[in-house]
């Protein structure tokens, strides 16, 4: 890492939330030590809000990882930035054409599906806009399912699948797919209609770096892991 | 560029789809020649929903960029590539930091500005969450307000910002902003409140590579670039 000292680079974190899921992902599939700060963002007034936060991060939303000075608080800038300063193992593949596939994967996820149930979202839906909290959870599944087959035909077609959407390591797709894949089943969304994507999901939670950056293993827990359906 | 066959690439557009138009910003920037073909996503029906184009691209939504056998779906996943292929000029810087600074800047927008009030999620909130048209606009407003404070404070006090958003040269943290910019500027916002942002608007401007990109300038344009305001 090019930490200007020899302190842990930080990551303001939520356990709930997945973009800072993916970027604990990241982290640990790299081996890299990190100091977690949780910020509550679903507490009254949100801690997202705070002052001391807001100055760090005017986007008013979580993860943020600072390094040494470096201050990053996009998930996916994050993960690049760790895969350029810390290349061992690589989350992207080496060839242009490929990373291109990984990215659009992660971003099918990170710029289609997630940033329109984000809490911030959904909240607005049901204060402004006077949404039900029924028409508000259909929202939330609509997204979801759109984008997951969408990436279901991508992953149960392309030759470059194997036990992970890129071969034989997790990487930059897997660090989106998990955390998105447990907002859908806690939501109670029957992913039957994904088996590329569960089957991905099961070799991810044989790891303990998937594991371990779960909902239920962070400092800020409150409460568990959704249940993991069956791979059939 | 690592085309498989001479042909030149091809980038399937949208003349108002701000996605579309990041990718033609950046093809202009590096003069890298490129057929286009529209699809008209706005039409009855869709032509992003027509069996051809869904084959290509199953996230039914434009751009789609296909350079020989490589097609790329997510327009920042398609900066990348032109990156790494076509390095010169340079869009992104060359430090990791600067580059995490630059790509969450652009992820500011691409992620959480855009994908919010895309096409989609409008229709969705009137035809099923029952949004009247004025709340639409509400809504569809609020978004990009929230995202606009937050670019402005970040490049109004970032010593990196000169002429553009990093240095005198303009990359991916422009071709993210102007075509926000438009939509803004479309949907009546007044841009009053984010001097700086206007700056970089107005420099871009200046250039062909963004103007060339503009929405009158398409082939399958139905109507005119957004009026832009005076510099303050």
């Amino acid at each position: 890492m090019t930490t200007t000292s020899n302190s842990k680079p930080r990551l303001y974190s939520f356990w709930r939330s997945s973009a800072a899921f993916r970027v604990r992902i990241a982290l640990n599939l790299k081996g890299i030590p990190c100091d977690i700060t949780p910020v509550h963002i679903t507490k009254s007034g949100g801690a997202q809000f705070d002052l001391d936060y807001s100055e760090k991060n005017p986007t008013h939303l979580v993860p943020l990882f600072e390094d040494g000075k470096v201050s990053i608080h996009q998930s996916l800038a994050i993960i690049e930035y760790l895969e350029e300063t810390h290349p061992n193992p690589r989350l992207l593949p080496t060839s242009p054409e490929d990373r291109a596939w990984v990215r659009s994967l992660a971003m099918d996820i990170a710029c289609d599906i997630h940033p329109i149930n984000n809490l911030r979202v959904l909240r607005y839906l049901v204060k402004n806009v006077g949404s039900t909290n029924e028409t508000k959870d259909t929202w939330y599944q609509h997204w979801i399912k759109l984008g997951l087959n969408s990436l279901e035909k991508q992953l149960s077609t392309d030759s470059r699948v194997r036990r992970f959407a890129y071969g034989d390591q997790p990487g930059l797709v897997e660090a989106c797919l998990v955390p998105q894949l447990f907002n859908a089943l806690s939501s109670g969304m029957d992913l039957t209609p994904y088996p590329s994507l569960v089957k991905i999901l099961h070799e991810c939670l044989k790891l303990p770096a998937f594991m371990d950056a779960s909902w239920e293993k962070q400092i800020d827990a409150e409460g568990l892991n959704p249940s993991i359906p069956p791979q059939k």
